[in-house]
């Protein structure tokens, strides 16, 4: 038996998520559904990281285990010929049998963009949220800097949300203003956030807090309060999912 | 009556093309359709392209004439409500009622876009034509300047075509790489033409072909010969259609 590694890159807006749900086709299982028609037998790969429906990824990390005697890093061709186009395996390899997506230390990087000019354009309507407003990106940086550091996120984490602690490291976080990705003539903010894990909906309520900010409907200073307080209620609104994109995951 | 020039930005992926064609819907019928019901009476815009199926634009332009007490400017809100998020108007203006979107001299910018990597990226699908072949950029911008200046294009014309003349001016051509859009990691390759009319697949033409350059499959110096030639058949094959966006059209 030989455990396989594998770099999911998808445009989540065809897909309920990354994760099988009741309610649409999961990436999870396209990807489960092509890997068992290649090996001829039941598969059901391991993914890091559960984005939400709409979600798009760069590098979701998933794992499985076979023992068939095609390369590791053969996968990857063999693969996409079988799966849509808005799923594609950027890179597949063995790595050792104990290594797990999500028990292995971690780091990941998620951008959260958004369109920011007097009309969206059609080309980015499925990949940033399109805000119209004025927005001061260095207000949204500076407010920024008070996640950064191990702090309690549960402002910041939906209130349905199940987990043992609400406590998670950001490395760091940076707002920036750039020209659009396909013409250069119309303003992207792009929200970058590394961290060693995030809670659920985590980067879509930060992002949508520092968007408050952005749009000068926060102080600067009432993120601080807004994490002080742990409250969920507190915090900005959870911004769209199509905005957000799991850029990359990097094991330490 | 007044004359209202619209700038029109589409996704062109769902459409048959700018003109109404038996295969599908088109965009000058969806905006007709808007303007009619936003009217209450039969409305039927002039465009300035013909866009073809799957090619996007960020400034196509049209025009329709109206004796609504609309003022020019607020057009482009009353339409957009009435739009699909894939068609979205930039700009909405009273204009002479000379002005005609085909026969006023203007020039127009098209951008040709490859993305160039080992794999594709799932939301580049629809917007760049994947190659992962190793492109040579200068070899395309020094092959692309044959090209700048009043020439026969009949080489880059599709042979269905019906026109008087195959004669054109291109202002300049730029070929480029740039990171992608999205994330910065992956190449795009920028295939910027601008000039004074464009011959039908003109674009798509030029841009396969100095691709076979890029590629190394032809000499930049053949790219003189086709030209000289005046006939299709020497020239390389024609770009798929996603890669293309009408990016702006200037009226002198």
């Amino acid at each position: 038996m030989k455990r396989i590694f594998l770099k999911v890159a998808y445009d989540g807006t065809n897909y309920c998520g990354w994760q099988k749900q009741n309610n649409g086709v999961a990436v999870e299982s396209v990807i489960n559904n092509a890997l068992s028609e290649l090996l001829g037998t039941e598969i059901s790969i391991i993914g890091a990281s559960r984005t939400d429906a709409g979600v798009h990824a760069l590098g979701n990390i998933a794992v499985f285990d076979t023992d068939s005697r095609i390369p590791g890093e053969k996968f990857a061709y063999a693969l996409n010929q079988r799966l849509p186009e808005d799923i594609v395996i950027q890179e597949s390899k063995e790595v050792a049998p104990e290594f797990h997506p999500r028990y292995c230390e971690c780091n990941k990087t998620y951008v959260y963009r958004v369109l920011n000019c007097k009309f969206p354009i059609p080309m980015e309507r499925l990949y940033a949220y399109f805000l119209y407003y004025d927005i001061d990106v260095d207000k949204m940086q500076e407010a920024a800097q008070y996640l950064v550091g191990t702090h309690d996120f549960a402002s910041f984490c939906s209130v349905n949300a199940q987990v043992k602690s609400t406590v998670r490291t950001v490395n760091y976080i940076k707002v920036t203003r750039k020209k659009d990705m396909l013409y250069g003539e119309h303003d992207i903010i792009s929200i970058e956030i590394n961290g060693n894990g995030f809670l659920y909906n985590m980067v879509r309520i930060i992002s949508g807090t520092l968007l408050q900010v952005g749009m000068g409907r926060m102080d600067i200073k009432e993120v601080k309060d807004i994490l002080d307080a742990a409250d969920r209620s507190k915090s900005g609104p959870t911004a769209p999912a199509r905005g957000l994109s799991l850029v990359q995951i990097n094991y330490l």
